[in-house]
């Protein structure tokens, strides 16, 4: 199954970065944890990092954070939401030819506030999951009044565009030709550190498995 | 020198969370290697990842990625931009407050286009010295066609939000207490690859110090 772009979700430039397959687009939402959410407000542009999470082709949004955005949301107003992952910087021999590589999806939507009781638990499941797997089983499920007090909003992916650069830096043949500066890619990498329990732990706790082997 | 906060970018939830210094969000701003940019785009937002700089309290945007968001900000028109960096996952012990460490940018504005070819330069430099420092003095310089075809565009940092989560969970004393679960924080960290070569490259090379050395 293919992306199905609209005019505004139709990349213009760099047209050879764009990648229309969907499991491409979810494989980037998929790798990411922190999505960035815009919508209008008062005719301004308003854009703020959320977490969020994927199922098959929706994506909920968490409304905890940058409440006022996510109200706006709510309302059936249209959004905006980019996820980017940069992978490495591109040192070209030209400074006009430097970039990054990086993967990223963009999604035009119309936000929904999930109201449904068993979509909003779904939703709250993705959410956790994406950002920490194995969370939903092990931690304390939300209480009524947890779920009273969060709100979750979802997008449908119908409306998606992923875009994808990799590989070395694209010098002028000139300055190839030149030989006179080094060029190529230094990967940029992410790993998880070393667990730091809570200080209120009473007595003696092994890390959990979804933590401790988190990859 | 403390920030100036206006309806807009005065932070409503999480306050304790809200870093007023300047120097913070300098810090963050410095920290971060690519921003999200908003802007309203026949009455619907459209945010995209591009490359930026700063140089005191201006931030220069870089104009080859995202052209379409860019033209549009040139012209004037209110942009939004945030720069969010992720320090770890919070693994509470209800699936409630789980939430992630971070430090998160949020600059409102009028993006206007530089003109000035001495500003332009500088705004060039400072956007590439942000994503490849040391590439500035050693890459071959952009020609008069390449600045032309470069747009920089200039946001003022006045109207600015900083927020920081940092530390452990912030569980319910009842979770605390009934000491079933752990609870801690796994730091994300990023690191350096191991430099690619470009295959292009011609005779052997060292990699330079500005890019085999970088923190």
């Amino acid at each position: 199954m293919t992306l199905s772009p609209t005019p505004r979700s139709t990349i213009k430039r760099g047209k050879n970065r764009a990648v229309t397959e969907r499991e491409a687009l979810h494989a980037v939402l998929d790798a990411g944890m922190v999505c960035h959410l815009a919508v209008v407000v008062d005719g301004a542009p308003l854009v703020v990092p959320t977490g969020y999470g994927r199922h098959e082709d929706t994506l909920y949004l968490h409304g905890s954070t940058g409440a006022r955005s996510l109200r706006e949301a709510a309302t059936g107003v249209p959004v905006c939401v980019a996820i980017t992952l940069v992978d490495g910087v591109v040192y070209a021999r030209s400074v006009f030819d430097h970039s990054m590589n990086y993967r990223s999806a963009i999604v035009h939507g119309t936000a929904l506030t999930v109201t449904d009781p068993d979509e909003k638990s779904l939703g709250l499941q993705v959410l956790t999951e994406n950002i920490a797997p194995g969370s939903w089983d092990y931690a304390r499920p939300p209480s009524v009044k947890e779920l009273a007090a969060t709100s979750v909003l979802k997008l449908d992916l119908a409306e998606a565009s992923v875009k994808i650069r990799s590989g070395p830096p694209g010098d002028e043949d000139e300055d190839v030709l030149a030989g006179e500066r080094w060029a190529g890619v230094l990967p940029l990498h992410t790993y998880w550190g070393t667990p730091e329990p809570d200080p209120t732990l009473v007595g003696d706790w092994d890390v959990p498995e979804h933590v401790s082997g988190r990859k």
